[in-house]
């Protein structure tokens, strides 16, 4: 007889970089997001919901390579073609715009919120799927558009709990910096390099200090271990223009933006950038969105190798605890900026566009680390089971508080142990839990325990102010409905 | 010279077999899923939100194959694993309730909504990514578990906006059918291919009519086509009894229930499925549940070979025109059952369950064929641009709308062209454009323009009810956001 193999058991493991989501997690993003929608759309913004999976081919930037045709995104091959997941909303956004062009208005404006995922070595916090929510603005080549966006982004983050004063939306020009390149000398396509190293040398300035990125803006710098990093080769002037970019940021709007125009006096694109900030800040100014919300902020080079115009940030002014219990900034939730060539790689037509994207998981830490979310959802009224011949007096019980608005369920496990029951209901973390037994049945009474109560008194029995409220009480079974709902009241 | 390769044109299209939904799409399926996540939530039932990625081992069933791995599921190789994309909620759920035993209550009631993905080849209104809205009692024997869903399910079906009288819940029990397998004299291991002909055969009762099932529970039976498909062999009495089965619906609960306890008489397995039957019946009585909304009906035979118990779908059962205008029913739109080796395939230890799934797409579009839901959105309120100078201008108007909560936005395409801007507007069904000129401008003044009056005194010019209202009035500037409020309200 032929040996019968044994299929073993598989693991019942989320794959390395995925989560699950449980209860308050998933309701409370669920309801970020709605609140979210609701000030995209009264901005005038349509929702846009795309598949999941695009062909290879219209992400771009990833193309399949037969020995690795999964960097950077989850792919797979199909008859003769690439599919994969998307890995952001912008380039499945850019495929839309192309695809129903003849179809959609001009400007065409969008929002879409959901998953997308990175093939990326996962790390502690880092997960390979997780949420975006992208507005973007197709087809509207005025800076007006981009002012709108951080409008309704300044909005957004007050509409979803965090305080004016605990966010500021930072808006800075790419143009301006490309001005400041020019002014150096480093605007020509021999110097894309040199370009290069100044950006990163920028981004740095946190981390290295200045005379850091001074000398990565000279001759170069050698780290601690002794490595040597090639600087982009500036003059002391010219250097001197470059850390004048970073540290442009004035008293005021008007400030700043004289500071930025005598750094780049002489390039044509620079002062162009410099005019676009002052449109915007005139513009957000005649909003009413002042600098406690919205400032220009020559600091902000976020992606500046992506964007062509105006790019914003919006970071969370707050101070929260790192692990080691430091104090720190909470840091940027949100950022984005304009991009031209967005339709160009299917119409060879460039379309401006202007878009944000808020990292949702992000927002709901943060809003965490402010207390301004519960960690767990209220658990529903529990019918306890006592005799389970009676289950339909019950499901009857439970039919009425359900009717009544009221989250409430019969307990459906083995009713045999009262105390499993219980611990049923504090793992649930259950308000109420209401007993009818066979002596409750024949005098038409049912028992309501009061499991919050419960639990205080449990922690201090000799707490004072509980005193005269009863964890426990005897109502008429007639009186279900109403006396759950006057002790639900009175749990606040 | 090194000859530069041009990269083509990327062709901007969804994958085969997906789509994208736009704006009202997008919106009013997630209103749909926000209205059953209340329900669901209301009952008991716990959010959770699994990744869409799942390794092949955890999904089971699909095994992978070196020549066809993607087999049913979109599935791809990372290091030695196979990953794919989830193909169904249950899959995961089974996983979760493996993965996180020790920590999860027990039962264990949970909902999820999202996504699934099916590597199958697509058809005409068949999609490879769709959504599904499941609800699952893990760990509860009872079958009041059933009777809770189906409760819950006619609930969920009210609150979308299905009316009462427009649907029904069936409910029927796998046993039953195994109990007449047993009378029959179908129920050994080695009659697994006749019960199989068997339950082929009831599922196309709709289609072949009792004579054709009839030919297939015995000889077989011979196609138009010429083409014949083995019976079960069946005699004339053991068919009888099959037939009886789908035939057992009586006047009421009871006479069903006593209908099919004739059939099953003797069979310990069947007998035990009509008394699960009677159980449900009576819980739901007590909940107030009657057969105007659900029934016990034997001709539910959904995914049997999948079920251990009770089974249970939701049809809805009005008509409506199928796409060449016959009156059809609309059908199920909302399934499932009691299901044992969930777990089992992880851990060894059998779990008890019981879950729906509601087909969200299909709901929706019988809340569309029922005249429910409308299908464009209304636009935005659009602030034209008269003078582009005066964009701050027309900026401030636009936030005071959005203030006051009125969906508005300033028109940002090229302003040079009137006419294009009022065809925006139409396009983007707004209800309301504003102008401000110059002359308005100099008069402290501003137009408004009702559109959807203007596009009825456009359809009808002599339309006497409108007379009285001119489609254009010119108001103060400051009074922008009253007399908008009050022609919207006018508008309805």
């Amino acid at each position: 007889m032929a040996k019968v193999k044994k299929t073993p058991r598989p693991k019942a493991e989320t794959p390395k970089g995925f989560r699950d989501y449980f209860g308050a997690e998933v309701t409370q993003r669920t309801e970020m997001l709605r609140v979210i929608g609701e000030v995209y759309h009264r901005y005038g913004f349509d929702a846009l919901e795309t598949s999941a999976v695009e062909t290879v081919d219209a992400l771009g930037k990833f193309l399949p390579d037969v020995d690795r045709p999964n960097e950077g995104v989850f792919a797979w091959e199909e008859d003769s073609d690439w599919l994969a997941l998307r890995y952001d909303m912008t380039a499945p956004l850019a495929r839309v715009a192309a695809q129903y062009r003849n179809d959609l208005p001009a400007p065409y404006r969008r929002y879409t919120m959901g998953p997308v995922w990175r093939n990326e070595k996962p790390g502690p916090g880092r997960f390979r799927q997780f949420y975006q929510c992208d507005a973007d603005t197709v087809g509207a080549p005025s800076v007006a558009a981009d002012a709108e966006i951080c409008a309704m982004l300044s909005d957004t983050l007050e509409a979803v709990g965090i305080d004016r004063g605990d966010y500021v939306v930072r808006v800075n020009n790419r143009k301006v910096l490309n001005g400041v390149m020019e002014v150096v000398g480093l605007a020509g396509d021999d110097k894309e390099s040199e370009r290069g190293i100044v950006l990163r040398a920028i981004d740095k300035l946190d981390r290295l200090g200045e005379s850091g990125v001074r000398a990565l803006l000279g001759d170069g710098r050698e780290d601690d271990s002794g490595d040597f990093t090639k600087g982009a080769g500036l003059s002391e002037t010219q250097a001197d223009k470059v850390m004048g970019f970073m540290a442009a940021l004035g008293a005021d709007g008007a400030e700043t933006v004289a500071n930025l125009r005598g750094l780049v006096t002489g390039s044509e694109i620079g002062e162009a950038g410099v005019d676009e900030l002052e449109t915007i800040a005139a513009l957000l100014a005649a909003q009413g969105y002042g600098p406690d919300r919205i400032v220009i902020d020559p600091s902000v080079v976020r992606g500046l190798g992506y964007y062509t115009g105006p790019v914003y940030e919006a970071e969370l002014t707050f101070e929260i605890k790192d692990e080691k219990g430091r104090p720190r900034q909470f840091g940027s939730v949100a950022g984005g900026g304009r991009y031209d060539d967005l339709v160009k790689r299917f119409t060879g037509q460039a379309v401006p566009a202007t878009g944000v994207s808020i990292g949702v998981d992000r927002l709901l830490a943060a809003l965490t680390a402010k207390g301004r979310m519960t960690t767990q959802a209220q658990g529903p009224v529990v019918i306890t089971v006592m005799d389970r011949e009676r289950m339909a007096d019950y499901q009857s019980m439970v039919a009425e508080l359900r009717q009544a608005g009221i989250r409430a369920e019969v307990y459906l496990g083995n009713p045999k142990n009262f105390g499993n029951q219980m611990k049923y209901a504090d793992k649930r973390n259950s308000p109420i839990a209401i007993i009818e037994g066979g002596d409750e049945h024949a005098n038409g009474v049912i028992q309501i325990k009061d499991l919050i109560l419960g639990a205080k008194i449990a922690e201090n029995a000799t707490l004072e102010e509980w005193k005269d409220r009863p964890s426990q009480i005897e109502v008429p079974r007639s009186a279900l409905v109403a006396e759950v709902q006057k002790m639900l009241a009175g749990q606040g």
